[in-house]
């Protein structure tokens, strides 16, 4: 079986190297010969023996009836949409790690790979080596999944992992970040919570089975959160963790992406540098955890390879993922309910405490010119409208239990 | 389509609450109606609603065409393997939550099943309501796994962590879980490392594609782990875990189940009381760890249901597993390399610390007539011989970093 790349990149090429060096393992696992025919980049790659595969035109690929498997790991809406159609209307499977086209159009081309008989696998759009997606689509369907709340942003667990082991400010690690390659030259989608906040719309879409549309999840990063914050964190057991999170309640679907302090005594709490987690609550499984990777060449061009093998496994056969194209419509993230860790600064007038239903002032050597507080659950509203009148304060952090 | 049950213990019946209870769900991701016809138990249950399913013969339930699929959930490898193999040579799937059967006779069976175009599906026998079965078969099938290791045992797990946090000696804590039900009357099974040994069995075969046979594996129990241990694992910076493993290494591959000192950086250090993990580390995947309930009713039977919903979802079609009846010969216990934490009465005579090639000798205070050591890296032989040598060793433990 023949397979072609879209993107030589970092995720791309790492796929190349997965089917070259566990060439043989696949064949004998699967009694398939799986094969690179095709490289697609506009770029030229001059002295590389990537470039005897390497084409331009997308139409090779797709108008080539040898290839069976298409690989998409260019990122982004477009051109990778269309792509990813053409060779699916041609009967071709598609893997993909590219997390913002299977959040803006994941339920279409699921349909579309329905309709001509083949696959649209992304298990590596979400939590790079992690195996979640086949674990939700898969094992769990049989189970009622309650709430998904995952650390699922490398660069922004690193930063924040730092900032608390070396008490270092945000700044500072964003730029050894950088250096290092863990983070963009421009960061936004990671640190402004972009990139996880595709991640969880995507994984909420699949725990209820509709389309979550990520526009609509209230979403914060981590560029607010400061030494101090972490300094309070310590004084309190916890530590900060950029949480996407989405949870049935009562009153509807909330999901949302922002800091949270999280005890020591949670699962998440453990999970440091660009290590992701996804921790997932059943009605009959209870809680369950699944952490890896979540980023980087191999791991991820690992979860894209899986998909690869699942496609060979499955050739002639679409294999169903409960996820259509019907919109969900979230609960206001106005209603969403937490504790709150706020700091303010000068000092306690005595109407805090209670206003904000606290149990005490919290005080650190580290804030001489102020102290904290954390408050009873509140709504998102309740607390917007409380803040407002507290002209000393200064931040806020939401509590994870 | 219609399901029987063998066995209603405590798996058994968590599958029909699991079953009824998400009939719907199924149903709504499925596309099909599945439904509970029998339940197989020598026992009458009087008064019980389950009555009017209840029958005391396996043939009413193999020789009804009308039943698809069976979950065995009756622990113990006869009669469940006769069961298994006569609903398997009428077609029906069988998923079982039976990790004794499995170990004993698995590829057997997933060979009759592929013989009979059916599936035989085992989620629940490792890790409880952890999907880790399907994991490392399906989404991990294009990746070269190197080792396993796996906190698979819940009671055990449960009582080395009482003894940790309350200081409490192994039998009293023993005591205190079967009074709670999370130990059996005879406790062997769990505190000897059989349990853990069954299932480390399966995942190294899974690992390997080969037979691991279990009887060949070098199993020791907590019985010998005592409160001074855990003094000193804290003065280590670590904790005391009974570890089930298997690796690969240049030699061969090396299965074990023992306790072990673990670093409370490693993810395994946290998994407490009755939850299991399992640390899976793939030449491109790198690190990944899969956390859950490891027993239990309900977290078992969702596992179990799970399989359902897949052996309905395969209607027809066998789902390959890459697990051969051709044995794997272990590598000799003897040969396995490890740190181990050394005990002694008395005080170190000078020569010990070179002799074991230990950085320093290690006091506590709880141990005011002995000492400890941490030694190089030893085979297991050499280990044995040294320690014939030093009368006033009191025990040894595995060190894994």
């Amino acid at each position: 079986m023949k397979v072609a790349i879209l993107g030589y990149g970092n995720i791309g090429s790492g796929v190349a190297v997965v089917l070259h060096d566990n060439r043989e393992l696949i064949k004998k696992r699967t009694g398939v010969d799986v094969e690179l025919k095709y490289v697609l980049d506009l770029r030229e790659f001059e002295g590389d023996p990537i470039r005897e595969k390497l084409v331009h035109d997308i139409d090779t690929i797709v108008n080539d009836p040898e290839v069976d498997i298409v690989c998409e790991t260019m990122g982004g809406v477009e051109p990778a949409y269309s792509f990813s159609k053409a060779a699916i209307q041609k009967g071709k499977s598609v893997c993909t790690s590219n997390k913002e086209l299977v959040a803006a159009k994941g339920p279409e081309l699921l349909r579309l790979a329905k309709e001509n008989n083949c696959n649209y696998f992304f298990e590596a759009s979400v939590g790079g080596g992690i195996p979640i997606i086949r674990t939700i689509c898969e094992s769990l369907r049989g189970e009622e999944i309650t709430s998904i709340k995952g650390i699922l942003n490398g660069t922004t667990n690193y930063i924040l992992t730092k900032m608390e082991q070396e008490g270092a400010d945000f700044d500072t690690v964003l730029r050894r970040a950088q250096e290092l390659g863990y983070a963009e030259k421009n960061p936004a989608a990671d640190v402004e919570g972009h990139d996880a906040c595709r991640k969880i719309a995507i994984l909420s879409s699949l725990m209820t089975g509709k389309t979550v549309h990520f526009e609509e999840i209230r979403t914060e990063g981590i560029t607010q959160v400061t030494g101090l914050d972490f300094a309070y964190a310590k004084a309190l057991g916890r530590s900060i963790k950029l949480l996407a999170m989405s949870k049935r309640t009562d009153e509807g679907v909330f999901a949302m992406v922002a800091p949270f302090m999280i005890p020591a005594e949670h699962p998440l709490h453990g999970v440091n540098d660009v290590f992701n987690a996804v921790y997932v609550h059943g009605t009959m499984l209870d809680d369950s955890m699944y952490y890896g990777r979540g980023a980087g060449k191999l791991p991820t061009a690992s979860a894209v390879v899986g998909d690869v093998v699942q496609a060979v496994l499955a050739t002639g056969r679409h294999i169903d993922c409960d996820w259509s194209e019907e919109s969900l419509t979230l609960l206001s993230g106005a209603k969403i309910r937490h504790r709150f860790f706020v700091r303010f600064t000068g000092s306690e007038d005595g109407d805090l405490v209670k206003k904000y239903g606290a149990d005490n002032v919290i005080r650190i050597p580290e804030d001489n010119g102020g102290f904290a507080l954390v408050t009873r659950e509140l709504s998102e509203q309740e607390f917007a409208a409380l803040s407002k009148e507290s002209t000393n304060m200064v931040s806020a952090i939401r509590l994870e239990d």
